[in-house]
């Protein structure tokens, strides 16, 4: 994988709103469904991670809205990481249309605990393939 | 509670497509906001019930749409107890805007156990209650 | 293409909900990609009709719930032309995992006027194609 | 109204995600809610903006999630104005249940034309509305 995941997506008219282009909350599942696609690659998919009793929840997130994108469009959404921390992982991510932005920004989601929702450090396994993929950016980009 | 449980609903723009109406999905949300707001009204809430064990899953439904709800509009959810089986509950449903029908049709709902998913006998506490609502509409309407 | 249209779909955390399971509305949006893409493969995507001042909307639908789907799955939502009226379609569709059937039944499309809402007969070149496609299924299966 | 613009929101299993709690995603759609009816409540519905050709969209947010929550909690949206610009209103925002704190943030929202999507300068009265809804902050809170 290169250093930054890619994910086409297709704009259905369940995306859109009555604006005319897509609604802008469901940008954040493009970035999510993009994320998951990237933790699968590592070998790391959800329904595992819930049977070992932990999960990934969304901590914070900080976007900017370019420009709408519209019903049909082709798109890709995309993920980064740009810091790996003790219990959580920082996603830099963007949905694209070609070369045009459509939204932009980070994504932040924490490791933890399924029934007490406490923090849960990351396996180190996880670590080390998420830091490789940071050092791939910087020698790869 | 009249024999037709009803429920206030507004269109907000995350329900709306860029037809700029309704997104035909979206109904099927009213439709069960307004179950639960029943089963609640007769003291049996989701977060109890899951508490023991099973859930209501939706098994059957059957609906026609008839004209588009749009934004900002104050609808009306309704449901009517119309058969109560073993482990299986047939709502008369619509959603309504004034006098004006948007989609009105059938809905089956299942009770399962939680785990395993096979169909589980309503309590007979239940199944009174709702048989009660059921003899009101046929004497009150 | 074949008689019975077929379009896969991988279910995100965003298709479930707290049951575990595939939130039992979001099966109609796996219904309604695979007609838009079904569409798409006949030539008539929904951005160039709505250009051209009509639109689909679904006019009635009946679906049985077989099993339920989760979190990670790879299904395949399928569409089949049934009937072709002057100004609707009816498709037999389904959510299969495998060969297993979460969800299947008919449901009914019917052209509209954009601005109007009206019924809108379908083009003779849209109803021949549609039609074909029926006599394929007759003919191939 | 006072300074802060609160709206109540029960939570729905179409909310929900398999973790058992509010899908993160959904919040948007709360706080969106709490801006449309403070909107609503200065006289400013969406249906009525629509006609005039313009429209609001989201440029930018910022949220930290705090914690969960979960199948039919009853929380609070809340909206408050921290800056009025040419084109664009910021807002502070959070989803509460009852004291707890489940997720906030900056939400800022620009007025843009409906079919170029340039933006629009708020009309006089609107600006002088919302800056009054400030200045109401500053001394009464």
């Amino acid at each position: 994988m290169s250093a930054e995941f890619s994910l086409p997506i297709r704009v259905y008219i369940e995306d859109t709103d009555a604006g005319g282009i897509v609604y802008y909350v469901n940008y954040l599942k493009y970035l999510e469904r993009c994320r998951t696609e990237f933790m699968r690659a590592l070998g790391t998919d959800r329904a595992a991670i819930s049977d070992e009793g932990w999960m990934f929840v969304v901590s914070s997130l900080a976007l900017t809205y370019r420009q709408p994108a519209k019903l049909d469009d082709q798109l890709d959404a995309t993920a980064a990481v740009v810091a790996v921390k003790g219990a959580a992982i920082q996603f830099a991510q963007s949905v694209k249309r070609g070369s045009s932005c459509m939204v932009e920004g980070d994504v932040t989601i924490a490791c933890v605990d399924r029934v007490s929702g406490k923090p849960r450090r990351l396996s180190p396994e996880l670590k080390q393939q998420l830091e490789a993929r940071m050092q791939n950016k910087e020698t790869s980009t």
